[in-house]
């Protein structure tokens, strides 16, 4: 899955590791993704909570997709800040399944958290086919 | 607030109009948003709508914050398409308010909604300074 | 569907009008809704909303369940408030919906809006039966 | 604060224990919360996680309200059945916070999860009153 999504990697994410129901990613923030005043756009913190969710959320053997999610922004993230999501899932029950994001700023006087992400999954009840 | 939005432009977004409480901002998506099958990383679509938010709700004397929102996929965005986002205040109570950002895609045999999303905002209680 | 909701009626709800996509329910807050100061529990509030919502997703020919929801508390609501509930249908696509309500406290100087409820349907795909 | 809440014992919600950022709250599914076919409706669910995000949020020395939260209905909660809900605190900044209640249902044959919850809450940055 990984391979094929060109759009996490262009936008810098590093998968660090990813087992059954959870994954971790990594992103920094970069230029192109503050504004003036060197705060990072939200959508940038929510992109990476998503794709650290459904790498969490696939798995397992079915294709599965993001029917939603709910974000909380907790504070700001910076220009530099090396941001670290991780997806755990919370419960899977037929089609659906709950994940948990969070996401922090590992910084030198210790770690932020930026969000916290819940993400809604719905299986499509289909297996994945080899590459 | 657009002068300083250089995130938002670097996605490629425009802002086509703005109004008391409300936004509309343009994105087509492109070959950097898509994965292997032409399909709209979902995080793209995220920024889209939470800029539009952003928008809306800073058009008034106060500078105002995404405290977090939700969004729902309705249906895949594909590489190629023109989508608009609309941003319309539900509330706004004390510091408090609620924004509604329906993107859609244009498409030639007719417009499709390509998600839901709600914003909430927090104000700062400070007025805006002019730049 | 509402001769069978012996939980909303016991409530004291009152379903004052529904059509396809839309239900507006009324429910006073009374005694055994409120804390020592008269503000009515948050709970009862999403219990208006969450029936107004079942009942607007259930006006198609297919039984309809809630998959979930997001509410906003914006005002308390105080003993004695004639509390309105109105679902809107923000969008309907294969078997899931989006419906927004909006909960408000009629008062003698005016509306306040008491709640915004986004809920999140799930078509289970068969007909209804006759009662 | 658990003294003041005549709502939430008048749905028969004991409150099991709390601790810092944690409440444990149970209620069982009696015939006024379940429609014709046994089962409870949602706005109960809902309400009992509410109470005990409520009392998770509380345990500091400031007064703290719902500003909102988001509920995922995982399985049916039948007639008889005793609903568990459980609050921890996830994070907490300033004046907000982001709290977790997993509602399971306690059956015989192992217990089930009815609702994944999730409250934000706000500090009114007032003390608590002695009673």
């Amino acid at each position: 899955m990984w391979a094929d999504d060109s759009a996490s990697r262009g936008l810098g994410m590093h998968l660090e590791s990813v087992s059954p129901g959870r994954a971790r990613v990594e992103m920094t923030v970069i230029e192109s993704m503050v504004n003036g005043h060197g705060i990072c756009h939200g959508g940038f913190v929510a992109a990476l909570a998503d794709s650290t969710f459904a790498f969490a959320c696939n798995t397992y053997d079915e294709v599965t997709v993001a029917a939603g999610f709910d974000i909380v922004f907790v504070s700001a993230a910076h220009l530099g800040d090396a941001l670290v999501a991780e997806a755990v899932e919370r419960v899977r029950r037929g089609r659906s399944g709950v994940y948990d994001v969070t996401v922090v700023a590992a910084r030198s006087d210790g770690d932020v958290v930026v969000a916290e992400f819940r993400g809604r999954s719905r299986s499509l009840g289909r297996p994945v086919l080899p590459a």
